[in-house]
């Protein structure tokens, strides 16, 4: 096992009705900036309800907050903030709308130029943040539980990840029936991201940490056995939305990553897939994940193998072999959730490959995975066999 | 699943070497009081580490904390700390050292007379503690990454628990090397802990949790692989210590527990054996859990085959037949620690049950167990079944 840090102050409220102690979660004399994407929050009633629990407080909305969150919106709701005094953020809705009020937080206080060099310094240049919390409306990217964001600029083109030790949300509150009005596109998406995410976390090389590959293997089972049926439901199913929820969150809280070597190479890969080309974030995943467990199946031969029998009760066959069934599972397993997993499906090219190489290269993108072997030109080959 | 509040703010530095952070991890200006059980944490330079890191800071020893840590000696701590006013603790040691702390650290502050009241208000009327931190050696109890502690009033022949949000350790440094001087003893009884630890917040009742199913499951596969190749080994194993050690962390940090039902009785009863015949805690445990699980067994049916298949293997045979063959799997593998698991290898009689059963009655455990149907009477036939 590798030496670790672990530390997450995150309070978590999880269950039915549970934005109700917002009343006591917020702070009594906060004046408090919600934050949210479009207009589903309003339409469902759940900002009705985030605003009843916040009782006499001050607050107002800032809504508009997209799908990858850019660096262009998140600035204005920076500028109100500075304007108007706010001092507590509440994050309303999924992964986005989180990430951005992670950023936005950061850059309030930021006294040090133009926000945008918190992603370019990946928030080593974070001091201080304003406190937030969060009401989690779509599970998936594991950022209610985390101190991680990803911002987009739009003007660069760029997709870039920052943490901070001060990016923590102060609490998360976790309501399964928040989930009930998303569509089976936006299901599929969580499930195949919390996948990857335990993917990136776990099949490396083995460092015999035994918690950590249990738990991480007890994440991938969860999901398949909770994806499906998720999708085939006619109704929501109150208990299956919940593990989906618990699964996605614990996926990227920190835990089953503490101790172990991580390869986030396929996410790296993927942000160009969506600055260039908007693809939903969980389906560059599903596209660069099967390619890059091939092109690196010498390197993560053990664990692809251990994967492989414990999750998908692969036994028989030559190594090269059960691989291969590890690989095309997983690959299998996305389509069932409804998610192409070839390039082809979302119109990119062969054409493309040249620019999205240089895009990693120009955000540093030049060593990536577990072993730094992943070099432009095995993003190359990877991307070139996700066609 | 059950709706669950999840919070826990302790930051984890865990790996050889790691006792060097306490120089950045300790306040700068603090006045430390060091707190030890033995003398082995002086014999085994252990403690010539820590002052070390403390550098500069002003810092003194309280040792003599003993196995199931009294009332009495905490108390001696507390006039020490009041009388010459030390503003942060440091507990190295094991469970024991860890709970006295806690207690200490809430005794210190405490303005409402006698601090047993904490014990016997379960710690409802802890206002505030003084922060502290922990220096892990022995691994079982888990207490380095909770907010609860057990305490032994001598006098009273009391063995009781109290838990508060405010006795969280500010940190905890778990070098797995610090484990390579204990006795075999010691690590069986760490196994088994974090083993029963495990099992009472898992062999329940199902409420389709599963994530912490997966993750309890994950934590049993570990011990019992991790167990005996500890016992066998000649010389200490790194990684065979590093997963004892943060398996018995992560067997009660609050996560497999969240969101399920929780049978603590085994516990409770076990706090009796202690209390009245000084057995060790994880042997008292490993006495009551296979006598409780058959007394139980219709409560828990559904679980003890789900334990049955997913940890032990068994699928054949009628359901009570599977019953009986996870529960002697379940006492075998406490034996082949080394650990008795009846009450006769202790020299504990059928005459001692009248005295346990008043113990429990006059420390209010009357109904215990995920359904409190734990009643006098059945811990009664526990402990007759356990003889």
């Amino acid at each position: 096992m590798l030496n670790f840090d672990y530390h997450n102050p995150t309070r978590i409220a999880f269950g039915q009705g549970r934005i109700a102690d917002l009343a006591t979660l917020v702070p009594a004399q906060a004046k408090v900036l919600i934050l949210v994407g479009g207009a589903s929050a309003e339409k469902t009633g759940t900002l009705a309800e985030v605003r009843t629990a916040l009782g006499a407080r001050t607050h107002a909305t800032f809504s508009g907050i997209e799908p990858n969150p850019s660096y262009e919106t998140a600035m204005q709701a920076v500028a109100q903030i500075r304007r108007e005094g706010f001092d507590f953020l509440l994050a309303v809705g999924g992964g986005s709308v989180i990430d951005a009020v992670k950023f936005i937080a950061a850059a309030v206080p930021f006294a040090d130029g133009d926000p945008w060099a918190i992603l370019e310094k990946h928030g080593r240049n974070v001091a201080s943040a304003l406190p937030f919390g969060t009401v989690l409306t779509l599970p998936a990217t594991g950022s209610e539980m985390n101190n991680g964001a990803v911002i987009t600029h739009r003007a660069k083109a760029a997709k870039l990840a920052f943490s901070s030790a001060h990016c923590f949300p102060v609490f998360s509150v976790l309501d399964p029936t928040k989930t009930y009005t998303l569509p089976p596109q936006q299901l599929a998406n969580g499930v195949v991201d919390a996948f990857v995410h335990t993917v990136e976390q776990y099949l490396t090389y083995p460092v015999n940490a035994l918690v950590q590959d249990r738990f991480a293997e007890g994440l991938l089972h969860t999901l398949i056995e909770v994806g499906p049926r998720l999708l085939a439901a006619p109704e929501p199913v109150y208990d299956d939305r919940a593990n989906l929820v618990w699964a996605a969150t614990t996926a990227l809280n920190g835990f089953v990553g503490a101790g172990v070597p991580q390869d986030w190479a396929t996410h790296m890969i993927g942000h160009e897939l969506t600055a260039t080309f908007h693809i939903d974030h969980a389906r560059t995943l599903a596209v660069v994940l099967p390619a890059l467990l091939n092109e690196r199946r010498a390197a993560k031969r053990e664990k692809l193998l251990q994967y492989g029998q414990r999750i998908w009760g692969i036994s028989s066959g030559t190594e090269d072999e059960r691989i291969d069934a590890a690989i095309e599972r997983t690959r299998d397993f996305f389509e069932r959730m409804g998610i192409a997993t070839r390039l082809s499906a979302y119109g990119v090219g062969a054409d493309a490959i040249d620019g999205l190489v240089a895009q990693l290269q120009a955000h540093g993108m030049t060593r990536l995975g577990e072993q730094r072997e992943i070099t432009p030109e095995v993003s190359r080959r990877i991307l070139q066999a996700a066609l």
